[in-house]
């Protein structure tokens, strides 16, 4: 395994990189067991691609990393490019990781015919149903693999110091990484935040789709392991650092996609007071990146708190 | 003439909205004599697009406006979604003007043939040569028509403060709109800005193709109207407020596309020192969003200085 820089361009003082990899055989940890592992490759041996930005300050010492996970349709450049997170980020010092959205290219049988499923459309789980299985695991390619190549190229990252952060599947997906590796003893991620996030994936449109398509035990099993509403409720009060925004304007969120009413109940339910579980609806703004790009500096500096304590 | 709003979103607290209109007929500024006027319309009767920032402060009082120009390729959405230039923008609380590249689907011959030349490549300028001269008239339709839709539709911008800046071709289209507004008295825009222009057009590739395509006059005709290095040197000593950066690693720099050390030598010839003309290298950046985006805030702050005097 080896990174191959597709691109290089220099912003706020620092650089951003677009690299492209393969893995052909890595340490993919099962989550129902995370004592048990097998060797293979999330992607099936695909290529892959991320942006990397790391910060000037990497020059002199490791800097922490800031995950960022996209939503349905784009890739690994659209948080890089319209979420103004790069200037914010670089006068903290942090790097962050924008994966993609999912594998390109498996040559599964309907992967390009739905925008909902498929390309574009990873929810960041691991498939268990075996015409997906082989390709669509980006909740390892995320976690490990990309964490792996970054380390075995000896770029400047302290992966000491993890948060996440996403948009709607990408904040499904930041969430759900979060939660799991706290209830799985990783403990990857410090801190967790997310832009009009799927948060209830099992009791909408999008999450049934995904779950019945990717997962062999359908809804049952997403709402069981890739469930930030369920997963929350499933921690043992340890302390969490969550913060949502959503726009009221949204139509996917009046549409009952989005559901972070629900999360925010279980997570209230369950004890988090609003330092731990913070849930604010953003008046009149949408979907799309305008409004990311309007919290964009906040989340980072949310974010900082945690990675830089 | 009515403007048709295609989309809204929230972004910043204030507006980011995309406009459709078509103008039937249109007072058509001929830039030879400032004093004669032909009625038509600068694109032929064709639709246009533009998107316009407007601050949330607008509710209490017309605000002022700064235009955007991009580059080849690019259309109305480009600055805005990349260049992170609404956040600074409306904490000064200035509008922005973001402009189409070219005409679209006039359907001459060969329109759709090269990046660099028709489509998405419109040079700001009013075309001479008969087969493009119908439909390709930015110049007029920058500087005229979209002023006067957004007047017409009763929107709150105050059309005595206006700046214009941009990138690349939006760069050259802004310092030739800003030095021409001051060459023929109309002294439309109170500063200019541009990232990367083409500042010496009739010098490079870029510039001949599109002068020897557009102009009857071909690149003598460019170079007499729509080069801002000739430009600068008709000035009558008038002041100027001039911010120009560029990136040292840009491959079109490096090949002469841009040729900013011309505009530079021009106006210190001219007399006009570093307060009035400031051109900065900076190192390592490219030709990119990434680039424009470092500096973006840097481009509205200047601007404000003028724009809130």
């Amino acid at each position: 395994m080896s990174l191959e820089e597709v691109s290089v361009n220099k912003v706020f003082d620092g650089s951003l990189t677009k690299y492209k990899f393969k893995v052909r055989s890595s340490l993919f940890r099962c989550r129902q067991d995370p004592h048990l592992h097998k060797q293979s490759s999330a992607l099936g041996g695909l290529d892959a691609k991320f942006n990397l930005f790391i910060p000037a300050n990497a020059a002199s010492g490791k800097v922490p990393i800031l995950f960022y996970l996209a939503g349905l349709e784009c890739t690994e450049d659209t948080g890089a490019q319209k979420g103004a997170f790069i200037g914010p980020a670089a006068k903290e010092g942090i790097a962050l990781l924008f994966p993609d959205t999912s594998p390109r290219g498996a040559g599964i049988e309907g992967e390009d015919d739905d925008w909902q499923f498929g390309t574009g459309a990873g929810f960041y789980l691991n498939a268990t149903n075996p015409k997906w299985s082989k390709h669509y695991n980006m909740y390892t390619h995320v976690t490990v693999e990309i964490p792996q190549a970054i380390e075995a190229a000896g770029l400047p990252i302290d992966f000491t110091r993890q948060s996440i952060f996403g948009h709607s599947m990408g904040g499904h997906g930041a969430l759900t990484l979060y939660l799991s590796s706290l209830l799985n003893g990783a403990k990857q991620f410090r801190s967790v935040s997310a832009f009009s996030p799927i948060a209830n994936p099992s009791k909408c449109p999008w999450g049934e789709t995904a779950f019945k398509g990717y997962l062999a035990g359908g809804v049952a099993e997403g709402q069981d392991l890739y469930d930030a509403t369920e997963l929350v409720k499933k921690l043992p009060k340890t302390p969490i650092h969550v913060l949502i925004d959503y726009g009221t304007g949204d139509k996917f969120y009046k549409n009952g996609q989005l559901l972070p009413e629900n999360f925010l109940k279980a997570a209230r339910d369950q004890g988090y007071d609003e330092v731990q579980v913070r849930v604010r609806d953003q008046d009149g703004y949408d979907h799309g990146y305008y409004f990311i790009s309007t919290f964009g500096a906040d989340h980072i500096h949310f974010h900082a708190n945690f990675l830089k304590a």
